[in-house]
């Protein structure tokens, strides 16, 4: 049992005093090494990594493919600036690999996992020297794990599998204690600037997760392209989380007059204070209705949109 | 080309004299045989056929197993009241087992299709001696046709397929140069209720067109449960037409607090004037959530429900 700290009871300098401390503690006069995605939780390990251990971190955005339009980019840009030096890794043919013919959530879940851990991340970290690997996980993402509800890649040590036997690393999990409350205090402390605390929760598998059936690079980009106009459209709005999803089932659409089978978007808007429960955001019509219009303009083989009407229970907030 | 007599324009008692002549003409001394849907289409041939022949017309309505619940006995219930005899045919088990196995949607249509006018209403058509079919055909199902946009059943003879010869059998199609608006001020002279041109359109091929994949009768009876939600929630709005639809994608849901895939409910309301264009109707949002709650209740297995949200074109009305 994971003692919680809640946001209510933070004094984020005091945290992150401690956290440093219990950083250079553990890593010693070694070598460290993280994974950024850009999401909140693994900027702020990153930061507080680079507080505890300056250039003994090796921070690294490792490029899957499966990530949205310019975001390995805006990732490396913002930490240029904050001076943090990270290493883009090219794996996207891998990550491809690993998922071809796969349509089962569960499996499509399972090889992002593994391409990310035993193969590319596996690889840095052996080829590093780093005996350590720092880790964004939250509380909310062992609560899940236990529950069965979904499964994270980053709490093995959680589910009593022995990280060390594993993948040959130990992990650090310096926020383990906090929900994402407590985070987004912690990384404001830390110097993290407010764009990113607006940027919404985006899944471990990433765009991948954002298919029903394969993800093939065709599917992928289409995915990509409608995430796009969803997060151009609906960044004004106070929403928890938004997202598009490429659906497998096939509907009739009309093109220049005729008949043609096509694809469906359905897009999906949470509003929501931790992820536990959600409700669809109620969104003005006019806003509903560009999303029907821009969708199918700019995603290729696209005729259909929907939104998200139901909540969380009986509902996710991903689809798979 | 056929003429089209606009609503503006149209006298219907005099519309309703000149039909009631010309199949009195075309049928002579014989017989003939319509098929009863309950639409407002087949309901005012089915009224115009029977002021022309009395005791004449064989009016059938052909359980398919295809049909929304409580139908068969509403149409024969309200026809009765009107002192015209229906005759209910049960031929669920032939549809379905037409329908085993096939995936795609036209697949599925021409497999109704085949199953009503080959076996079913074919058999009854030469069991009956009758050799005039009355059908209620209107200028919308011909354009649509022309169109390829979709595939109608009842227009053989302007497709150039001779009906004689392809099934037996004559068609006489008095509504032809009718479109909606005109059909209900026809079916309103013929004296049928208010009610009855309340009802929305609904397709052909019925819920074998509002599944995405295979029609087994287990899909149909939750599209069937999910569509009476769906009706009994919309019914109160202005809306042209509103349905259900089952996809075949599984998304993830939560039972118990326990992942579990489960299906979606696809929930479309139109507005529109002719069917040739439609936007999904402005629902107030606590309708939605309504139908995002109902409907996981009441459909086993639905975990997920959502909105269209793309107007016609590039969608169409129904998504197969």
């Amino acid at each position: 049992m994971i003692k919680e700290i809640k946001a209510e009871g933070l004094d984020p300098e005091r945290f992150i005093a401690e956290k440093v401390e219990a950083i250079r503690a553990a890593v010693g006069e070694g070598l460290a090494i993280n994974a950024l995605s850009g999401g909140v939780d693994s900027s702020t390990v990153t930061m507080l990594g680079h507080r505890a251990l300056g250039e003994r971190l090796r921070t690294v955005f490792i490029e899957n493919g499966l990530m949205r339009e310019g975001e390995a980019e805006q990732v490396v840009t913002l930490f240029h600036k904050l001076g943090v030096p990270v290493q883009v890794v090219e794996a996207q043919d891998e990550f491809l690999a690993a998922l071809r013919g796969i349509t089962d959530p569960e499996e499509k879940r399972e090889a992002v996992t593994q391409t990310f851990y035993k193969e590319v991340f596996g690889r840095l970290v052996r080829e590093s020297g780093a005996k350590y690997l720092l880790q964004g996980t939250i509380l909310t993402d062992v609560d899940e794990t236990v529950a069965g509800i979904k499964r994270q890649h980053n709490v093995f040590e959680q589910l009593g599998i022995d990280p060390q036997e594993a993948f040959g690393y130990r992990i650090l999990e310096p926020l383990i204690n906090l929900r994402k409350a407590g985070v987004r205090m912690v990384g404001q402390a830390l110097g993290l600037p407010a764009d990113l605390f607006g940027r919404i929760p985006f899944p471990g598998p990433a765009l991948a997760a954002r298919v029903i059936g394969e993800a093939t690079a065709e599917r992928i980009e289409r995915v990509r392209r409608a995430t796009a106009v969803v997060e151009r459209l609906l960044a004004g709005t106070e929403a928890f989380q938004y997202l598009a999803i490429l659906h497998e089932d096939r509907v009739t659409g009309m093109h220049d007059g005729k008949r043609q089978f096509g694809g469906q978007i359905e897009v999906r808007c949470w509003d929501s204070v931790d992820a536990r429960t959600a409700a669809p955001t109620r969104l003005p019509f006019e806003l509903l209705e560009q999303l029907g219009r821009e969708i199918p303009a700019e995603v290729p083989g696209i005729v259909s949109v929907t939104y998200n009407i139901a909540c969380k229970p009986p509902s996710t907030i991903e689809a798979v």
